[in-house]
């Protein structure tokens, strides 16, 4: 079974929003073996809107046209479907309530082919998603699975990456290996496609064991896991409490630790000191070393970290200092240049960084880094 | 003269990657009157790109295809082309360099029709449009001026800034005005379309009257500006310095202010106080006192932003006290409720919240409302 997704919207057309519903619908129906050949956008102009859906009807079995429909635009995806179809095919449709919103969908059989209409805003569309796929799971003949696993891997630029996976990575064949990197971190995606579920696992789960022979420490978490959350999950499990001391991250590392649910048990504290008179006030370094060493040095980041450990009276304390630019940068220490300490109570780390980008770019990767030393640590103590 | 956007790539329909290149190219071709009718993404295959190419070249003038050029994928964009046309017309193409990669972008005049090849990575993309652009241009009959203007709003919930406006939002007509809410802020897009772009200023600058004299203080930035952005500039303009007491927000709010280049000149401090004992070593609040009002209260937040402006010696000091789930929730303090205060030489100023949504959004939410009390302070200070 083919399908085409149709997205309506002069907003859409415009550029003024991004289509993030086709991609969405695609990959929930991938999940169960049904393929999208097109995506198409059209305006609120019922009668492009009937051209495209003459032409998808022609070339594909299930239609899925989201948009145009419900109260601040006209009803256009509806009256073009009606004239399409006719009032009674449209009567005897299956309806799907909307628990979030006021627009109802629709799933229209009609002259052999499906035809769903659903509202265009992403979460009245992603809830009546369930019910669009159970429909569709059913009407199914030949059942195909794709399983999908992501690996994410940090520490390791893309190059990198690539150079240790020769030979792994394939964009045809089955299973699927792709690369895709981020600004912190990068992720493959693996995705098998088999008769049954349990062939798709062993296909994702041998390429997974390659995988991980090759990069190791490198990989950080599975799926949605975030690197965050998995420095959370071992922070609960080795039962250790942390305490966060930023400068050139300015909050960064904090409010992505704190976005994981119940990181109170574990995250005790952070400052961020950004100016040299708050290094001094609050983590007791003294003003002659900043002067003498500098900001953005070895020696102020042991002590950021140390510090702070001291006055949280947390079992790990974290520190970053650099500089995040656009300003700031001199000869001898550049713009991206980072040092982040771990103190503990085994002593303090200290590793030096030169990230590369802009301000945000510099921010995220020095966040990444000192995260991931904090996930390196946990996993060897 | 009509567009249309077809993206090449597999990846794209499978949705895991999000087309952002159709809507930048046509948020580019729109700010020269050039408007796009319909955008098509299709797989790597031969077959089925011939025929999306057929039916583009019959129902609009220009085509441009991103996607499915180059190296990783075999150049099917370029061999199909060459089959719809002939090598000879390609040969004869105008040649976009690619500063940034590998494959060069071809313009293909063939039949009263335009053919615009571009590779699928963004910033290649990006890098040929201006050239693109100018093409285009220059072949334009009538030349139509389209400006946009983006009014951003906070404080206000998207229904009250619809009612507000009611009478002024349009979806047809000239200037158009939509509403597109966020999760934090709503955004109001004037797009004004006229011979010049005088006129079409006038036409834009009439619109914000109207809804400046509607929605006032509400309006916090226009276009590409943030919120933080404007706090960085008043405090500047005001000469004032900054820190932040944070509990809920967990540093998202330093981090937003930090995300600010040249914001070390007036953010001194910021501390995430998650701990109440934290509350009570760095801000000396008394654990009675906690015990008693609860840290989640009017007072603790008054106190939280007295004790951080005391601390960093900054002229105004912001703290902000919640519940931001998904646990700690109780009867009298349910989940979303947020005390904010601001201490400054005035006084200090407390406000209480009920805000809805999920960790991440409350989250938001809150650090949004914290921004906008130090705006509006500043503002009429």
């Amino acid at each position: 079974m083919f399908i085409e997704i149709i997205t309506v919207g002069n907003e859409i057309l415009a550029g003024q929003t991004i289509d993030t519903n086709s991609a969405y619908i695609s990959a929930e129906l991938r999940k169960i073996g049904i393929a999208a050949h097109y995506h198409t956008v059209v305006g609120d102009n019922p009668e492009r809107l009937l051209s495209v859906l003459k032409k998808a009807l022609f070339r594909t079995d299930i239609i899925i046209v989201t948009g145009g429909l419900g109260s601040t635009v006209d009803d256009i995806t509806l009256e073009t479907v009606s004239r399409l179809t006719d009032k009674k095919t449209i009567h005897q449709a299956k309806l799907l309530k909307n628990k979030v919103g006021t627009a109802s969908g629709l799933i229209i059989s009609w002259q052999k082919k499906t035809l769903i209409v659903l509202p265009g805003v992403p979460k009245e569309m992603t809830s009546m998603m369930p019910e669009v796929t159970k429909y569709l799971k059913k009407k199914q003949k030949n059942k195909t699975i794709i399983k999908t696993r992501i690996i994410k891997i940090t520490g390791l630029p893309e190059r990198i990456v690539s150079r240790r996976l020769k030979g792994i990575l394939k964009i045809k064949g089955n299973p699927l290996i792709g690369i895709y990197p981020h600004t912190n971190y990068v992720d493959l995606k693996i995705n098998a496609e088999a008769g049954s579920k349990e062939k798709a696992g062993q296909l994702i789960k041998q390429a997974e064991k390659k995988i991980t022979q090759r990069l190791g420490i490198f990989i950080f978490a599975k799926d949605e896991q975030t690197l965050e959350g998995k420095v959370g999950e071992l922070l609960r499990l080795r039962k250790r409490t942390i305490s966060l001391a930023e400068s050139c991250t300015g909050g960064l590392t904090a409010n992505r630790l704190t976005n994981v649910p119940g990181s109170s048990k574990y995250f005790k504290m952070g400052v961020i000191t950004y100016s040299n008179e708050s290094k001094a006030s609050i983590l007791k370094i003294s003003g002659g070393l900043i002067k003498k060493k500098g900001a953005v040095s070895p020696e102020v980041a042991r002590l950021m970290a140390k510090g702070i450990r001291t006055l949280a009276r947390s079992d790990l304390g974290l520190a970053l200092t650099g500089i995040a630019g656009p300003g700031g940068a001199t000869r001898t220490k550049p713009l991206g240049l980072v040092f982040i300490a771990l103190a503990t109570d085994k002593g303090t780390i200290c590793r030096k960084f030169n990230f590369k980008g802009d301000r945000t770019a510099i921010k995220l990767k020095a966040s990444e880094a000192g995260l991931d030393m904090v996930r390196r640590y946990l996993l060897t103590s």
